[in-house]
């Protein structure tokens, strides 16, 4: 009894005023207003809809419920909501005008009102209201014993209308259970588009009814089937998400040419395609001078299409070399005839073609930034994704696009798969604040969407490629420009990270699968320590030139569990600031707990790999920072003078990025304590 | 390079020749002779198949590569292996007479003959290959740096044709890919019979396209369209299981009285019947008297059963208690009419009517043992479910139906959702040493079935209630008789537990995402830790009377964290029974560590429940604990004589069962180290 008295007083203290900072919102929404109060969870509370939305919001105000029991272990009363004004004394009112239409432009905009007895929510439509009550759960807070929202009002809407992730489920199969938990976390940080890239050199993954040789010759199995496509779509809508289909032509085409070779482009192909098993970028191409190829094309359309309620329809487009176009005499001849000149024209020519194909459907075309030719419908949308890495100013080709009146989404600077800070992604911005667009340019830029190549990437790791950064990126596309603190993103983006779990996705448990893999079943303590100070090496370094990795080759390494913003290195990096600002014992004990740490890694690694081989390729840089730490930290505690020459030469061991294809993420803060 | 050198010196001497007790084989093969050699792996490692094996040999030697490389991380080179002969001098040769068909009774037997140069797999069937594979992986040793098979020979055989698992997908329903990955975990275990109980109470999970209302109506929008259906059979096809699905009549029938109140036979019931939210034994069943009943059985079954394409199709029957037959004077005019004394008749006259519907389908009739009366037929299979619980003697419900000339399955004992040890499960045998049964009797048993119901348990949780206990049961099923040894079972179990998640099964890494949701994303190792000595309640006493917990209550709970077979609780069982038997130095410690572990977990907890709701309701388990651990110490290291009244009263908190819906697993020895 004394007991629950002493907790009574400690929940009623520590319910004092929360102030903005201290919560966790990302998307950070675009005004809020907090007061000091609370709204008092218990197992009562009820959520309650009128108006005029779709049914979509049933499914969304159910998970809501489901996912803050799961939380709080409340064990709410209410179990489903399945049609308005259900419980009209519910404690959570929830108010649409109208039914929310999945698709750009749509009114996304919300108004939350929290109030102590009482939650509202005003929305035009369902697709707003979702956005509200994922804000709600990102505003739960607690004490000790019990669970609260602070009283605010909060209006919120999207600074871009195409908030947009691309899953790549071409180079690596993902299937259908890993998309879905994908998309729940998407609609967690309020994006609205799934880009899904379903086809490429190295498969073929969705079924064409008409053409089974497409799957059966070119998927390894490995395929969605049109009810699981179906499935996918309606899950996607359920949580205000469009799904804009990609079909890869005319380049990427070695899985299409496996199954039809026919039209492909080389004259001696016939028999010889293959689906590729290496990464890059291949010569095998659609022919655009064979009416086979547009007849098969406007085929696969005709099914595909009708799968995918949304306007918009990607085509790819991008990386065709043209070597197989110049060698075809042909297709030389059939250029001169319609006088194409350079090979930038003939794809022209052959995009335009699908055109009619898809607006058939109802359909707009877009595709990468290649397809962007002097002749290109002003309808079709550019996607920008040439940036510094293809020799382009950053900024320059969706800007250009924009220029040229074509509506545009950007994904320079969002390429997830390159394993960057996400502090690069969290700063490129669409429209960025020197921009010299016009008004009218401006407008055309839809927004941006992150992209999750997959050539060294699993279902079992997608997860860790595309989370928690993308969050980051949600937020650039849906906050107000002038939201650009990277600490206040990093403090956030920590929960925001945590409880993407709840929706399933995996990137922190499937960590620690990895880890007990390479450990054999050993303690994991010291890989996950180490794997907190390494990074996957960077911009495609890690599969030297495509060919180190097959399609089919292990990606259950330790730079498979290690990934881009590597925590212990970022308060590494922090402590080696605060030291040399201000050399005290504090200071010092901050910095030189890290070496002992480090030390202590590199012994425990040698200890493990003793009964587990996977270990093994990690050694040389964990005994690379252990002498390092080794001779710092006499250095930093006195006991003897700097050699320089020694540390010059033990910190050149630790920007090595030769093992186990990962990089010290601590180099560069090391280099600053040397002072090198 | 003297780094390298010192490796492979290691490398070459820790190859010592492997000793029987060290394999962690399990289920444990029939014949296993180990010479003493070693098979060395390398990426040159390629598999070759001869013979006429089904095809599904070849996804099977795939997905053997995938695993064996993403162990060992050696890039095999070889990707695909797609048919017949590929590779004629691949280290692998694995040679089948005959395509294997799925179902009882299939020679399932292999010979695996592992040479230092050479690998070769001799099966009757690809069934018995599949089972081969499973093998060699479980073989996989290595040192420091690399992988190896000891050469060994082996033939192997199961003992019993139906080693079973059922999961409940109408309680809690289980998404198709949790489905899968048990699937791949049962192949592991070289199980054979995925049962799927499709319908109950609680929801219909199976699309009917005659009648949409059963999931329009009865299934909360969760349930397996027919073509997921048609997948999950194709996927256990391709690991040698058979699919029986079950639609559970005629009581656990609410979800389907939900669709079609007429065929109900409580009289007043028309518009009240509902989905059932609770757990328990329900009246809702279905009207016997009436032929629209069977009208609609028979078109259910002219949809189900062309989906699976198994001989076997179970139609329940079981905890029909007769309530709403008693009350329904139409009923009753019925019995009469059909000299029907009991209402066992009436059922068995109803069970009856469906022999012919199943037939037409080239079903044979299985049902819970409640179907066994007088008049059954004889071609029906018996599931045996009850025993001690139900108070009826171990065994003798099989033994019953194998008297009677029924073929029979045994589930008593196999009940894994009582949250029992594994022990229990792993000594309960179909057919027991002390079988009074004649041999034609025996012959009638055809196995067991491991039964996961699902009342408290969601796909987050699944995983760690099917396993690793049901491996256990799959030695019981497969291996000898005499295969009974705790000891080896627990050591073995250890690896299986590990390599379970290669399969993608999450019970390991679940259990953390559960806690960190418990820790409110704080440091979990207290929680963990607890968590090791702490058991869910058992035998249905957690869900007081089925009505605790709604089918939509939270299960992330610490209960849902915890798991039988705590593994700290083991540990401390052998070192209490070390110190009882010698009270030395090293013994005391042994015992001691313990208890100073567990005062400071104690403290731990409380610091963390100051931010974590969800950690209260423990704290009255672990200070229970402290206490006691405080006192022991004391006696222990005699700085205090026992004061058996007070150790008496606090050992009588630690064996509450009021907190948090968990035991301490500790109580038993802690209990005999106090000697009272």
């Amino acid at each position: 009894m004394k007991y629950s008295l002493i907790l009574l007083f400690v929940a009623f203290i520590s319910n004092a005023q929360i102030k903005k900072e201290q919560l966790d919102l990302m998307p950070w929404p675009q005004n809020i207003n907090l007061s000091d109060g609370t709204f008092a969870l218990s197992k009562n509370f009820k959520v309650n809809i009128t108006g005029n939305p779709n049914p979509r919001i049933f499914t969304g105000a159910t998970n809501f419920l489901r996912r803050l029991d799961g939380r709080t272990g409340l064990f709410f009363q209410q179990g489903f909501v399945t049609k308005i004004n259900q419980d009209p004394t519910a404690e959570l009112q929830i108010n649409c005008v109208q039914s929310g239409k999945i698709g750009l432009y749509e009114d996304e905009s919300y108004q939350l009102d929290i109030q102590s007895n009482k939650i509202t929510i005003n929305a035009t439509s369902d697709l707003g209201a979702l956005h509200a009550l994922e804000t709600l759960l990102q505003l739960l807070q607690n004490n000790s014993t019990s669970y609260y929202f602070p009283t605010a009002k909060i209006t919120d809407l999207p600074r871009f209308t195409w908030r947009g992730l691309m899953i790549d489920v071409a180079r690596h199969f993902q299937p259908i259970d890993v998309i879905k938990r994908n998309l729940d976390a998407m609609a967690a940080v309020k994006m609205n588009v799934f880009h899904w890239h379903l086809t490429d050199d190295q498969g073929w993954r969705i079924q064409i009814k008409k053409h089974p040789k497409l799957t059966d010759l070119a998927s390894d199995g490995l395929f969605y089937t049109q009810e699981e496509i179906k499935s996918v779509v309606k899950y996607a809508n359920d949580r205000g998400i469009l799904v804009v289909p990609e079909i890869d032509v005319p380049g990427h085409a070695s899985a299409i040419l496996t199954a039809y070779p026919e039209i492909g482009s080389k004259i001696t192909a016939i028999s010889t395609n293959k689906i590729e098993r290496n990464a890059g970028i291949f010569n095998p191409t659609l022919d655009p001078s064979n009416p086979k190829t547009y007849q098969l094309l406007s085929e696969i359309f005709d099914e595909v299409c009708p799968l995918f309620p949304g306007d918009y329809f990607h085509i790819g487009g991008d990386e065709n070399e043209g070597k197989d176009w110049d060698s075809n005499p042909k297709i030389q001849e059939f250029k001169k005839k319609n006088k194409l000149v350079t090979n930038h024209d003939l794809q022209t020519h052959f995009t335009m073609q699908l055109v009619p194909m898809l607006k058939k459907h109802g359909k707009q075309l877009m595709g990468w930034e290649e397809i962007m030719t002097k002749d290109m419908s002003k309808n079709a949308i550019i996607h920008s994704w040439k940036g510094p890495n293809e020799g382009l100013p950053v900024g320059q080709s969706v800007a250009n696009a924009a220029k040229n009146g074509y509506k545009t989404v950007l994904s320079n600077g969002f390429y997830i798969d390159l394993m960057q800070s996400v502090n690069d992604h969290y700063l490129n911005d669409p429209i960025p604040q020197n921009s010299t667009l016009t008004a009218e340019e401006k407008a055309r830029i839809l927004g941006g969407e992150a992209t999750m190549w997959t050539e060294l990437v699993s279902p079992m790791t997608l997860d860790s490629r595309i989370w928690p950064r993308t969050a980051a990126i949600a937020e650039r596309l849906w906050s107000n420009q002038d939201v650009v603190d990277l600490n206040s993103m990093h403090k956030r983006l920590k929960n925001v990270s945590f409880r993407l779990e709840e929706l399933g996705i995996t990137h922190i448990r499937n960590k620690a699968v990895l880890l007990r893999n390479i450990a054999n079943n050993q303690e994991i303590k010291a890989l996950e320590d180490f794997s907190n100070i390494c990074e996957p090496l960077k911009i495609y370094s890690r599969n030297k030139g495509g060919t180190e990795y097959q399609m089919y080759s292990p990606l259950t390494l330790f730079a498979d569990a290690c990934a881009p913003d590597a925590s212990d290195a970022l308060d590494f990096e922090a402590a080696v600031n605060l030291y040399l600002k201000t050399k005290n014992a504090n200071n010092q004990l901050l910095v030189s707990s890290f070496l002992r740490k480090w030390i202590a890694i590199n012994t425990d690694l040698v200890n493990l790999s003793s009964n587990a081989p996977l270990v093994q390729p990690i050694l040389p840089l964990s005994k690379s920072l252990s002498d390092l730490s080794q001779q710092l930290l006499l250095v930093i505690e006195n006991k003897q003078t700097p050699n320089a020459v020694l540390l010059n030469d033990l910190i050149k061991q630790c920007n090595s990025k030769d093992h186990a294809d990962v990089e010290l993420a601590v180099y560069t803060s090391l280099k600053k304590l040397i002072g090198a």
